[in-house]
């Protein structure tokens, strides 16, 4: 129990901030909603950036070198944040895999700067999950569900999540 | 995975709201807290209310309540929301009765409806362990640790939960 | 001192609320923003929403129904909510019209609904300005300054109102 | 149009921050309150804080340094930031000197940190009421009216403040 967990950051609605100057929402660079919850959660998280994209942006070399990133790290456990949008895609990309490593991929419908309890609680979930996890394998978790990533979809029609 | 979990709320820092007649902090009667979040989080959370008070208040008589439900109740998943000064006083005196059952008892340092934040992710890493759980026990989800109840403690100096 | 204000909703960035399902961030017809701060301020202002646009999409025949509704108001005191871009330019129509009206046109560069502070701020500056408002004309309040419309103008680079 | 205004903070619910480590709100010292509505509203304010006091403990000496920093001051216009209990007392105090000062007395029924809304609505009303104000008085901006002290009080059964 209480592993070590990779928390990589590919961008996503989860890290949208508000452009005053154009009134568009932007993925933010810095990380900003990973780091305030490590700083309100008073638990140093250990956060990699490595991709800053809407996820409806994400090319084939994204996920190449997402992968590449996942395959070459120390560490088993590992949360991806990413847009929800092309969340499944991906997740199907690196299970393909077959990595022996348990990983989490996870977003937010409404992005952390704007209301922080959703984006928190994928994150959290995924958090928690990992520190149990003993079967290796790719999980999704959004919405209050965290399943193998082919027994979860986006509903896009009601804007969340929904078991397959 | 995906198990069904109650969750059994008894007062604590993790639903107080500011009374502004009075200028003080209250324990919510309403579980607005939990409510909020199911509502964001747009997962049904089963959540029943059986205490409402400050840790500091819990008497034994409580405690026997709160373990009389959770022995009678059909769920063998439990999260219980609790004030963080005597968690770990009620923590041990449920997992005396070593029950064939995962607990998982959190709460917060900063009310839910101060700062979302702590709370959510407190609360959902524990929703998130116990989706993976299979080795019965008592544990406290706090700051970030999710761990057998004998291993974690509050730090009283520096406010929140520790390794022991 | 303390004259009824009437308040006009004609949309814009102060309206603006996140839609999940789409990811964009839309004018709210239901004019929460001002019922927000309206329940939150333990006062009951009168609100009335005649049009629910960003005011790019603002047209000729917006602003003579803006003007018409304001010249058969009873009221002579009105705040008008209006999006920023166009703002100058609704004001210099009304202003063009001579009433003998003390209106003060305000609105946000950050949505209420991720903000409360901005939106909050422009308001009930505008809300105490016409308390003691004797002189009649067209002013604007944006950024902590309440100024005649034809002195202060937005800064598109800098994304907030300057004086001219 | 447009007067130089100045920020006198003394303390009360409108400073209030939670402390995590005791579980209490308690009076910030360091005016974030103020800055951060100075900051979001893009807007400078001049702000001194000259006392850090629940109004309860305002005492007879704090009345006499804050009028006399007021009579010093080079500012006709002056926000007095107070805590609600002591508010009329205090406003009393300074109405007697019959300073040619415009001066509005404000604060909060809830702490900015709690809720933004109030505070900023309190704090903002008064700010655009000074810059039109031409009759020297002391006045109170609290929950939507803005009155000469003596023709407003605090309802403390509803907890807002009500026209005398």
């Amino acid at each position: 129990m209480s592993k070590k967990i990779l928390v990589l950051n590919t961008g996503g609605t989860f890290n949208k901030i508000y452009n005053p100057i154009n009134g568009e929402l932007e993925v933010d660079e810095n990380a900003s909603a990973l780091k305030h919850i490590s700083h309100k959660w008073q638990h140093n998280l250990e956060i990699n950036s490595i991709i800053n994209k809407d996820s409806l942006h994400m090319t084939s070399q994204d996920r190449v070198e997402l992968l590449a990133f996942i395959y070459q790290s120390e560490y088993n456990d590992i949360i991806i944040i990413h847009g929800t949008d092309t969340m499944e895609l991906t997740a199907e990309y690196i299970a393909d895999a077959e990595l022996e490593k348990n990983i989490v991929i996870t977003g937010a419908m409404v992005p952390y700067s704007i209301d922080a309890t959703e984006a928190t609680a994928n994150f959290a979930m995924a958090y928690g999950f990992l520190q149990n996890c003993s079967q290796n394998g790719v999980y999704i978790s959004m919405n209050g569900l965290i399943l193998p990533y082919d027994k979860i979809t986006k509903d896009r029609d009601n804007g969340l999540f929904v078991r397959m």
